[in-house]
C-alpha cells in the first residue's frame, strides 16, 4: 500500500512533466481551449502538438506558478499572467492548480477534478486515438447516482451506477464490474475523467463487448489524506461486499452471482482489488489491476477460482513487471490478458484505455 | 427577461449581505465547518448566529477579500489570512468567491456550485427548518445522468432525472416535472444546492405528495453569459417540449399526458417556465413559478387549460407581487397556491422551501 500510494503522488506530480525544453520557434500556434474549460472559458489553452498555455487574472499578484511543468507565468500589462509549458504534455487528462503568491487555487477557466484529495483543475491533452471515448450521437447509458445506507459506517453512503443503453425499456438481467478509483480520487472519477460511460457507450454500439454495468464507489471509509500507513482495505471491503453489492443487486436487474460479477481499480483501487478479490474467492470472477499491482500464481492458487485476469499499466510506469507476471500466470494455466497504453503514465490516459482493453475479455 | 436577469443578478449580489454591523461581543465561538465543506477542510466556518468566517492560505497576497458581505480577510503571521462576516447571513445556501490580489478564485475549502456562470464556492448557513431537506436513513431515490440528441441544436445534450424509491423495482408509471435552473446556473443546480432529491425523498418517505419524477436540464441553448438580452426561450422551447418530453416518455415509464406533467422554474427558469406553458397549451397541466413572476387571469384565458398553479418567492423580494397576482386568480376561478419563504431572498432556501409547498399540489 505505502509502494501504490508512493507512486501515485510520483506520478501525479511528475508524470506530466516536460520532456524536452521548449524551442520556440517550434511551438506551433494552433492553440484551441481545452475540452474541460468552462462555458465561454478560452483558457488554458492546448495546441496541436501537447503544449499548454494558461492565462490567469490578478492584476496585483506577485507570482502566479503552474504545477504542470512548474510553468511560471508572466504578467502583462493588462494584468493578465500568461505562460506555456516547456514541452509537450502526455496525451490525455491531467490534474493541475496554480500557485498565486504562495496559496493554491484552480484555475477559473477549467472544470473541477477530484484528485490529490481536493477538486482540482483538469486540462485535456487531445490524444491520438481519442475516438475510444469521444462523445458521439448514438445510444447513450446513464450513470445512476445511488444513496445506500452503510451500517458499518453509519452513514448515508454515494455511489453511481452506468446501466448500458436499453437497460431501462427491457427486462434482461446484467453482469456487474465493481470498478474503483485510486488515492486522493473519489466516486466521481471514473465516469467524469475516466469518461467510463463514453467508452461503454461506444464499446456497445459497435458490437464489441457484451454490455454490462459499472458501480462506481467512494473507496475509504475514512479520509484520504489521514489514512497514509492506517489504511486499512478491510472497511472498504464490508461497505463494498456486504452493503453495496447487496444494494445493487437488490436495486438493478443484475446476474448476482460470481461469474456476473468482476471488480477491478486502478493504483489503490487497484491493491483494493487485489485483496478483495482474494479474500473473497466467492463473489468475484474477473478481476483487473490497471497500474495497481500484479497477481501471482502463489498468490491465487487453484486457477478455477477466477475466470479472468486483466493487468495493465502505462509504458511509462513499470510495464516489464506487467509482462512478467502476465508470462507467468499463463504458463500457469491462469486466463490473464495484459495491456501497456504507449507513451502514457500513472494517469487517467492509461485507465481509459485499459477499461476500453479489459471490457471486451469481460462475462464472454 | 431584462428584469428577471437584472433581478438575480442583484440578488446574487446583494442579498446575503450582512444586516447590521458585527459587535464583537455578540459573535459566538461556536463556529462549526460548514457541510458544503471538502472532505476534511475545517474552513470555511459557521457559528451558531449564522456568522461566516474565512480562512485562506495565500502568504505572499497583498489582498483577500471575500464578496459574501465584502469581507476584507487580514493577515496573521502564519501566512494564512482570516475573516468573519460583519452581520449574520441569510439562513441556506449562498453562493461566494474570493478576490486575491484583483482576480477572482473560489475557495479551495468548498465545493463548487455552478451559478453567476461560473463554478463558484459555495457555503450552507443551517437552517431552522433545514430538515425537510437533511440527509436520512430512508429509501433514496436516484438521480439519472442521460445524454440525448438534440437534433435542434445538433448536439447531444445533458440532463438529470430524479426516479423516487421503488421506482426501479416496479412497473408503475410516474408523472414528470420539469423544473428549471436560475441564470447563470445550469442542470446540477437543483439537485447539489437545491436538493430536490432529497426533499423529494423526505416527502415521499413521510407519504406527503404522490411520487412523481423531476426532469432537469440545461434552460439555455447558447452561453448564459453572452445571451443578455438577445436571449430568446424559443430555442430552448424546443429542446424541452419537441427533444427531451419525448425523450424521457420513451426511456422513463411515465404517464406521457398533459394531466401528468408539470413545468416550474426558478427567476429565469420562472420566465421560460410562463412562456412554455402559455404556448404549449397541450403538455403541462401543473405550471409554476418560483421567483420568476406571476400568472395573470388575461395571461391564461379559459380555467381549464391549467390544473394547478404555483407561485411563490422570498419575504426579502417582492412578496406583494406574489399575494396579489394569487389573489387576482383566486377571484377569477384558477387554481392557484401561492406561497412565501419567511425571511429569505433570490437565493436557493427559497427555492427548496417552494418544492417543498409545491410538490403535494401537483398531479393531485
Amino acid at each position: 500500500m505505502k509502494r501504490l500510494i508512493f507512486t501515485g503522488l510520483c506520478a501525479l506530480l511528475w508524470c506530466a512533466l516536460p520532456a524536452a525544453a521548449q524551442d520556440a520557434a517550434t511551438v506551433r500556434e494552433d492553440f484551441k481551449p481545452s475540452e474541460l474549460n468552462q462555458l465561454g472559458q478560452d483558457y488554458p489553452m492546448v495546441n496541436s502538438q501537447g503544449y499548454a498555455r494558461f492565462r490567469i487574472k490578478a492584476p496585483e499578484a506577485s507570482s502566479v506558478i503552474v504545477n504542470l511543468g512548474n510553468t511560471v507565468l508572466q504578467k502583462g500589462e493588462d494584468g493578465y499572467w500568461t505562460g506555456t509549458t516547456a514541452a509537450p504534455l502526455d496525451e490525455g487528462f491531467h490534474y493541475y492548480h496554480l500557485t498565486i503568491d504562495g496559496g493554491v487555487f484552480n484555475d477559473p477557466g477549467t472544470h473541477n477534478y477530484y484528485g490529490s484529495t481536493r477538486w482540482e483543475s483538469g486540462i485535456e491533452i487531445p490524444a491520438h486515438d481519442a475516438d475510444f471515448y469521444a462523445m458521439k450521437n448514438i445510444p447513450h447509458g446513464q450513470v445512476h447516482q445511488i444513496l445506500f445506507w452503510s451500517e458499518s459506517t453509519s452513514q448515508v453512503r454515494k455511489a453511481f451506477v452506468y446501466t448500458p443503453p436499453q437497460y431501462e425499456n427491457g427486462s434482461k438481467e446484467y453482469p456487474v464490474l465493481y470498478l474503483q478509483h485510486g488515492w486522493g480520487e473519489n466516486e466521481y472519477a471514473w465516469w467524469n475523467q475516466g469518461k467510463a460511460n463514453l467508452i461503454m457507450d461506444n464499446l456497445i454500439a459497435e458490437g464489441k463487448i457484451e454490455p454490462f454495468l459499472i458501480v462506481m464507489t467512494y473507496g475509504m471509509t475514512n479520509e484520504a489524506r489521514l489514512a497514509g500507513r492506517q489504511f486499512d482495505y478491510k472497511e472498504f471491503e464490508t461497505v463494498l461486499c456486504d452493503e453495496l453489492v447487496p444494494y445493487v443487486d437488490s436495486h438493478f436487474r443484475t446476474r448476482a452471482d460470481k461469474a456476473h460479477r468482476a471488480m477491478a481499480g486502478l493504483s489503490m483501487g487497484g491493491m483494493e482489488t487485489r485483496n478483495i478479490t482474494l479474500d473473497r474467492p466467492e463473489m468475484f470472477a474477473y478481476w483487473g489491476l490497471l497500474s495497481g499491482g500484479v497477481y501471482m500464481p502463489d498468490d491465487i492458487g487453484d486457477p478455477k477460482r477466477v475466470q479472468g485476469i486483466f493487468i495493465g499499466c502505462g509504458s511509462k510506469e513499470n510495464p516489464d513487471r506487467i509482462r512478467q507476471a502476465a508470462q507467468a500466470l499463463k504458463s500457469a494455466g491462469y486466463p490473464v490478458k495484459a495491456y501497456v497504453s504507449e507513451g502514457t503514465a500513472h494517469e487517467f490516459l492509461t485507465w481509459r484505455r485499459c477499461l476500453y482493453q479489459m471490457a471486451p475479455m469481460l462475462f464472454r
